[in-house]
């Protein structure tokens, strides 16, 4: 068990250590078990952290929120709209300043190219912890989550077999976070990973790279393939998802001729068929309800949606309590 | 007095006894007392409020944020704006998902056919009580809050006359929701009520029916008229507020040539004079000053709309306290 | 010591006796010392302060919302557009509401000729502090922290020569409230301030007046000069920063012709190299960089921004408390 977490930055779960990790998951469940006793937790007591969102949010910035509130502390929720920002404010004063005020900086920058340089940049100059809620190219605080919520369903997760699939949609534009930070992060416990997606929806080569590290490193493996059976088949989780082509359209249109060719790209009741029995099917929400997944399965006995979106909590109070307060 | 209310939804009173509303009045008073007296009520140390405001709110918002901080808690204020609403996510969705985070949802959602909807849709998922801030149909918060205001000023209400007037104004479209909840409500007490609008402004026939419904089980009146003298004259309370004609225009444009028809029906001194000595002047604010009332008048000695907007306060603390905490 | 501040409002420090001031002073570097000791300080448990914006914010916002935290109270942040003004609410109903519901009303509005007059008249209303968080004319919150800082770096400020310099920038049309502030409150601590501004940008002439009279008053001075070099030679203390011409431009352009004719306006290692040896240099924040100063200015051994920066939490925090709290 790591102790020293105080001022840590959590841009990337690549920066942690297992043992940071292991860590993180441990604090987790005891802060939900305490939860579910109503024990209270006023760890961080008078502290602030300060929510900045360039971009809508649901679970990210209500776990936080509450998270924050149930430590005892406050979240300041930072729309960056009304900030100076527009009136030329740099990275480094906001983060020189606030890191004055307060006890921790969340941010969430989606805008590819840009969104990790911005954290990354107010992490060189804040003197307290610069917590990512997504960025162009991580969302550590879901697969945290994720990573949390197999631990419960499923316990040892070596050898577990789990299928990480492009999946058709036509709500928004959604960034390649949360595919590239699971498939580094999954081989890290042994799993078996499959990537699937159409040709056209690759992960950038670095990611690929760093995630098959991984998967030597830890016993896990990576696999990629563009046949959606082969990805279902046998497969423990399925975590099918749309993310965009930043291959094809670098536009940041939502629906191009590439996107609307692979409609059947879907999470049917055919598909899960094809899975092992007590397939787990997890979304990190919201999804795309009739494109994406069937309401069948994402309300059926497979899915687990609501208990990853649950843990969003408790994984967010976990990266609060160590990186704000402890030693 | 009843005792077991954690989980209740809020939606409308009409789903409350009448036990239950004395209960959450008797609530209210102690509350009150206890916040002249200076002594700290943390009923609700650490726990979470989500409002969620599709429509802008002065009154509402600030009485509940206030209050929850009152109380020992936090309020997430969450313009829909900033949510994943805009990206599919469905009424379904949040309500187990928020319910799963924190300890009460509160939402103000006005729009026509679809706000009431909404909150039994979200009433249908919750494990946490629903708190209606207004719908298109129901303000159970601002007429709960006239109630304990007139039990302020006049002790038993049993046989007191008030009368909820049509008035002119151009301010925005308002709902009906006030009038609606109103003509539910005061007959419950025993009171003497008069509806008065011009043609075209009518409420529905089940409220008219449900109303009518109330009187006869509890002692109260309930008489329509078009006369708007007839409705001032001997009145105890008088309560003058614009709604939208949803029969005439179901356009939503604000002024139409119905509107433009009625500016006569103003709260004037001269109506106020036709009115027992005493009476009693409301309006839920803002007021559309000299459209729907003269300044005179609603800043003059028969006016207790401040006493009415404080209520808010101590009302909406009675709520959260008895749904979110206790037994 | 100043012992009675309770209700006292917070609008310019005109209205603020020398010796009100010093105490505020005293408590802000009392604060400031338990905020590095890590010492609780919840003085406003429970209590609400209204944070209402007309304009954006990210200093001003997180020092106010961070500091009721560190108090133990909660800032209800209110983004005006989110509230009933749009639906006709006046001033007044917004001072008398809130102020029966919380503990404070702060408000940010610049809009010329309307800011102070809308502080005013809910000033008139209120029966808790209202506390301006920079309007047309004055930003009480920024000049204090500035003579915070000045009083942490030099100590006794008598003598002090200053310069508050009119600067180039394009970022946006800023008011005249810092400088007029600054003008106002440092000769009153025996500070020889020269006002230095190219023609076209005259501050009006009440507040030259009222300085003037401070200066006499306090053992000051105050020097009116359009020439740039002689603001900078000798001084102690430089202030570059861009103001909008009230004067020439009405139509609240951002750039007009009179501005762009003062390019030259910058603060640059040359024009430093005039000042004194230990020459500090301040800033409100944010700067527009390169235009109203070089960045190895603001970056370099002579700025003290950030110290500038993180003092108006401390003070804010001072204000809040004798005014909100206390006897």
């Amino acid at each position: 068990m790591q102790t020293i977490f105080k001022g840590k930055h959590f841009i990337t779960l690549q920066d942690w250590s297992k043992d940071e990790i292991d860590t993180l998951l441990e604090v987790s469940f005891d802060l939900k078990k305490k939860f579910a006793m109503g024990i209270p937790t006023p760890y961080l007591q008078y502290k602030t952290i300060f929510l900045m969102f360039f971009e809508q949010s649901t679970r990210t910035r209500n776990s936080m929120e509450t998270g924050i509130t149930q430590l005892g502390g406050h979240g300041n929720f930072l729309d960056v709209s009304t900030m100076q920002i527009a009136h030329g404010e740099v990275a480094k004063d906001t983060a020189i300043i606030l890191s004055r005020y307060g006890d921790g900086i969340a941010c969430r920058n989606c805008f590819w190219g840009k969104g990790n340089k911005y954290l990354r940049e107010m992490a060189e100059w804040s003197t307290v912890p610069i917590i990512n809620l997504q960025c162009d190219l991580y969302h550590p605080m879901q697969v945290i989550a994720d990573l949390m919520t197999m631990k419960e369903k499923i316990g040892e997760l070596k050898g577990t077999k789990v299928s990480v699939i492009w999946a058709y949609a036509t709500s928004h534009k959604k960034p390649i976070s949360v595919p590239l930070s699971q498939i580094l992060l999954f081989p890290r416990y042994g799993m078996k990973l499959t990537l699937a997606y159409p040709e056209g929806y690759d992960l950038p080569d670095w990611a690929i790279q760093q995630a098959k590290e991984n998967a030597e490193k830890y016993g896990g493996t990576l696999t990629i393939t563009h046949n959606m059976e082969e990805a279902y088949r046998d497969a423990d989780i399925v975590i099918p998802k749309n993310w965009g082509s930043w291959v094809a359209n670098q536009k940041n249109e939502v629906i191009d001729p590439l996107l609307t060719s692979y409609q059947d790209w879907k999470c049917t009741e055919k598909m899960i068929a094809l899975a092992s029995k007590d397939v787990l099917y997890m979304h990190a929400l919201p999804a795309d309800r009739e494109k994406e997944v069937e309401n069948s399965v994402i309300d059926g006995p497979h899915s687990i949606v609501y208990d990853e979106a649950e843990n969003r909590l408790h994984t967010a109070k976990a990266v609060m309590t160590i990186t704000m307060g402890g030693k």
